[in-house]
């Protein structure tokens, strides 16, 4: 977790360390001296890769979420491994999850999932110039991925249900890239 | 959180329970046969406004984000209290964080932050003729927001670093709406 030179930690209790996640529970007093007590998610990062088809269509995997409840289509996505650049995350997500490589891959941002309480930072990428991979896609042993395709549009005007593929989408359409 | 009929819920064990979320460990067994186990963080949902002016800027806070170790210019967001309505709760939000209230607010998304993990999910209001209130600010206690002024390129260039923020500028561009 990111600290900040100005502001001074008066207590951290770690209240469980998960597969994927920690939660913190920590004190802090900002420059003006006002207390904050926060209870964090510590996570440690992700990326999320937009691979755009020559088509104007986006390629995105389809699986059910147990958090959603759902069957959720999105971008692919994943966690960053123990000393992966994003970068390297990226192509990695992008051929387990979809059997592509991109010819080019453009960081778009950085960026915070849920800054009010979780430390996940995510990167997302556009990929473009995609070639389908000969060999068989390895993804995770317990998920089920389907691959489809839409349109930014279509995932703006309901198909897409989560915030880093509408904004994939939306900035899509917004830089007239599809 | 939410379930889905056709997923069958194998075990649920509440491994915290925390004044802002609950983390909850989960088995479960798809339609496929498929079993996952998924720690998740249960959340009660949450709305995010974008405030519109008339000279095509939108109305942010500046707060310390403990999560991202900074202070991170944002959209106004707060997280639904118990039994309102996403509506209701973007007028408070809106009235609190900014001292304005809004002529019009449109529903555009709604949405998971992360749905890998979190079942947090948000709603992203457009607010327009925009008014200043009279009287003072109600903000949190423990929060110390200063009110700034930004166009969405500007947000897209570097100045905003979450998600809900960056969607919001994103689908403005996108739309034509600033």
């Amino acid at each position: 977790m990111k600290r900040h030179p100005d502001v001074e930690l008066l207590r951290s209790d770690t209240l469980l360390r998960g597969r994927i996640f920690d939660v913190v529970d920590e004190s802090v007093r900002l420059p003006s001296g006002l207390r904050q007590d926060v209870l964090i998610v510590d996570h440690p990062g992700a990326v999320c890769i937009a691979p755009l088809l020559a088509t104007g269509e986006l390629l995105l995997v389809r699986q059910y979420r147990h958090a959603a409840g759902d069957w959720l289509v999105e971008v692919p996505a994943g966690r960053l491994e123990l000393g992966e650049s994003p970068r390297a995350a990226a192509e990695r997500e992008l051929e387990e999850e979809t059997g592509h490589r991109a010819g080019r891959l453009e960081l778009l941002f950085e960026f915070y999932a849920a800054p009010g309480f979780c430390s996940e930072r995510m990167s997302l990428f556009l990929a473009r110039d995609l070639a389908p991979l000969d060999s068989a896609r390895a993804a995770d042993d317990d998920e089920e991925l389907e691959l489809v395709r839409a349109r930014p549009e279509e995932l703006l005007a309901g198909r897409a249900a989560d915030a880093k593929t509408l904004l994939a989408a939306a900035v899509i359409l917004a830089r007239g890239l599809a």
